[in-house]
């Protein structure tokens, strides 16, 4: 078998590795919306009513957002790994598959910190998630680096690497101090927590974007 | 990294975007179906009983219907907006994010509707979701365009995005008008809403739909 | 724009609507596996009782895979059907998605005609999902063969798309039959249904697979 | 229709039988996750009753593992698989839907084997299931190899078929020999069982480690 057949069987590989996590993340990120139940009630008799009874929903609507947004952020995240990444092998299927594994916790564990906001261990279960598919992603890049899986090479990949990884580091300490200043008030958790995946989502001039803005100027230089 | 080599990167990007979509749109345009459970009861005992059975699902077939169509709307609308993307960035990712997640939505709005067809707040809520979906694609265009991430250029650009820009504010116009009907009734509201939809699903002859036509006609030259 | 890109464009158009499909008929065939709920009780004190308890869930084990079945039946249709599609426009869309509606309704068609095999009203549900189905194929085949979407041409074209048209009468031949049976009895009706769907997928020496086999030497010489 | 024009066609149907895969995968991966509901009751009133309550999850947590865990060997399985095929027929189709009908019944079965593990019945059910399933792909193997649907020939084509049939019949043996130990104790089964399923998942220098790693060293060669 020679060398441009096995790179088209290692393309369909990583193909195939990205189209069970896209659906993967899109049932993840869909999955609370099975949450949002359309009030039906007797006592709905006007306008007001209903607007009670919709309003009543925000929590569950909050957190369907802060979970998509999770989901969203990883989903970013591993498509924009995947675009350095040309090769994969059985390690690599099944260093995602636990990926994925954690990214379809995270419905749960969102939802769980949101029933118990008031309490540290609900915080702690939240970052456990989140801290768990930063070591994956880590491990991940490690891997792909050391096995020469990267479509780049020399002074460009140590760059592309590195940049990454500091970015995955950077989201990790921002995560652990949000969980940590749970020791004073879960509720400074949760505001830290929201802050943090906002702004990966929003933010577009923040410290953290710029790396990321400069791993694209790289790649389309 | 070279120019071919960006693009090929730039292509698999837009993929992952089309390829979450996809799922996201599935998921959304069936989850309904799980509404529709199959009548069971002892007092089922005719061909008369089971037809009444059955026709007393009809609310849930016409809202899981209303529902699919609607999300198919959008789909057609997303599947022609990406043969003229070529490009992608993060902020493409985040706005087709967000874009996913109102559409995640729909069949939650669509069955709140069904649910509450009698008051006006139930209609503002499901025009809100569709307002939101075209606010969301304009930034998307604006965005696309500002960037240069389109597949045509010149002359042909403004037109494409002249023509896809005035089909969604004409869509737009036509929602808020069935909205502003629910301040006579709300289901004169329904009534414009259902067919509305119904045009963009069926009827080829309509002014919205030669639009549509031009493009295609563009883009077949 | 020149008719060389204009082809990738409508080959992303017909890989879309084979996304959304795939996806749709993904969740259509799994849908049912919900149903099959593990039996948890007190009263199951021995390996007996399990037994029983298990041996309860086979009419939902059935209905899962007449379900399953159905879905695949049409999935594999539809997937030939578009080795010869080579176009698509905002029509081949909407057909499309109609299609996909009725193939989203078949667990509910199928469960509901399993939970009242008794009366004639669940044939003629189950038989109508059958029957449009069947009309929208043939409507997608029109089209497409009308508006020279397919990639053969001359007398291939026609051999290929008569053999399709015929396949698709002869099997809605049968599943009319088996709808008319149940003026006799219901019973007969559904032991005909699924005679013919697993026909379909099973014998590979019928008269209707030797059509598919004359279309499939056809495709490869 | 010449034979690269065919290749083409062939190649889209592959990619066809993988996407509905990928998609009938996912769904079966994260079945079991809507198993797992987050606690609420009046009774949690301090981070002690919280913590009590979520220990109460971990044999849903476990059991979700454990399927996630199963339905990502046979996935990986499938997807190493299909590098080696280049072409299909309605068969192929067909065989790859009986494979992935039993795919989605892994969570259920995982489900009912956590439900009764004390019972011989629920192993023999879990295992039917893992049987089943190595009949299946052995199936898909001869009929591609019979028919020359591979993209290796020649004495490559041997090795690799010999091993993976290999590698499924030690397998099936491990899970044959975790399924007769019930007869001694159920729970020596599940540990079995559990055994084998993480091996595949994590043990890279096992026995029938080697063997995936000799075809893949083939296949890079």
């Amino acid at each position: 078998m020679n060398i441009k057949h096995y790179n088209q069987i290692a393309g369909q590989r990583i193909q195939r590795v990205e189209s069970l996590s896209d659906n993967v993340f899109a049932v993840s990120a869909t999955l609370l919306v099975l949450n949002i139940k359309v009030p039906v009630s007797e006592a709905i008799r006007s306008e007001r009513d209903l607007a009670t009874a919709f309003s009543a929903l925000s929590p569950t609507l909050l957190t369907y957002f802060l979970s998509f947004i999770t989901v969203g952020i990883f989903w970013t995240g591993q498509s924009v790994a995947f675009h350095y990444i040309k090769k994969s092998d059985r390690n690599v299927y099944w260093i995602n598959l636990f990926f994925l594994l954690l990214i379809s916790l995270i419905p749960f564990t969102t939802a769980f910190l949101s029933a118990h906001i008031e309490f540290r261990f609900a915080i702690a279960v939240y970052w456990l998630n989140l801290l768990l598919l930063g070591i994956i992603i880590l491990i991940n890049w490690h891997y792909v680096d050391k096995h020469s899986f990267l479509c780049v090479s020399g002074a460009e990949k140590t760059k592309v690497v590195k940049a990454i990884k500091r970015r995955v580091l950077i989201a990790q300490a921002l995560y652990a101090s949000g969980a940590l200043l749970s020791l004073i008030s879960p509720y400074l958790s949760l505001v830290v927590f929201c802050i943090v995946q906002l702004n990966y989502a929003l933010a577009p001039f923040s410290k953290v974007r710029q790396i990321g803005d400069e791993i694209s100027e790289q790649t389309s230089s």
